[in-house]
């Protein structure tokens, strides 16, 4: 019966990336906790970067901010 | 004040579907635990059918395998 | 696949009163819905009335208000 | 390590609006519980109306019969 | 920036079980999405069994019905 | 209609210091949305250090890491 939701921003996954992040996320429940694939919920949530935010700013102004820096240097730490 | 989130695959439900499930949610809360109508809040959260995954696959891919199967004989379990 | 959270105050549901509302939720969702209910989850998720808030206040601020009150006439609207 | 999830309805906030509300809740985690803004985590679902319920009817149908009571007399309480 | 909530009935997991969820699911996301693990959280929610419901009935009733099963031949499909 | 819910670790907040959390996340839907806090919820879910991950560990082998760090220097980065 676990159910797992996950939330990452829109636009970062293909159709492809999300089924392997559903078959990840239930393999780890199926070999750590032994539980049945049958009724193993994962739920992707696709948030807009407007409306996700860290350290008091959305997502679109971190990038925004980050990809001015890497313009001078490499980005070491991104979201 | 109970809040209620529910989650179903998008498509599946018209506009008049959702509004009985609002209502009936609703009337649950009522008649079992005597909450009063006023502080109930019922959210319905559409999720794409790529977005949600059972046994390790998409909804997507469910559907298709179980409409593959029904072509054959009629399906018995569906999500 | 419908998943359904129930969040209400801590201490207003005996055993009985919550297998009542998750038999409900579930009826709601096969009944309006076609839903099967092999795969409908309800979860309900008790909440200490000191970490639930309305209108500014806990649930425990707001009822100990609504019982002063009650104590000069009935109460006609609480949470 | 704080994370905020924070419900509205779809259409009432602007962009601009949005960041102010991920800036004000981060700063109240700040100040109120002194944690670090860099792990505080604020994310903003907007509900479609049609999927958003309150005493037993959607916000749909609460906004219109508002707007209808306003014709008359200005409303005092809405959602 | 991902956040990952789990819901596992109360019980099932160690402390070390649950450490090695929180490892793999990051590395599903790191690995499949490419995030980074300093910002990547992973939040475990462990519900009582009379909280959890599937096909209308409780975790606590399903379980003991897969008991009695259990006792005249081995279940094959439990939650 | 806005609902706001709150995970922090378990341990960091007193009850008087949860009301303040209350408080002021209402207030930054009333000041920056308009919205009527008769209508406002907020919730707060207070998460054991042993459930909390991030970068693949739990809050209590952060923490504890933390603290070995802080015996040599001054922490400057704590969830």
């Amino acid at each position: 019966m676990p159910y797992v939701k996950v939330e990452i921003a829109k636009g970062i996954a293909t159709v492809e990336q999300k089924r392997a992040v559903i078959r990840g996320m239930t393999e780890v429940l199926v070999k750590e906790l032994g539980r049945n694939p049958e009724y193993i919920f994962v739920v992707i949530d696709e948030i807009d970067t407007d409306n996700w935010g860290r350290k008091g700013q959305s997502l679109t102004e971190l990038w925004q901010a980050a990809n001015r820096d890497a313009a001078v240097a490499p980005a070491t730490e991104t979201d």
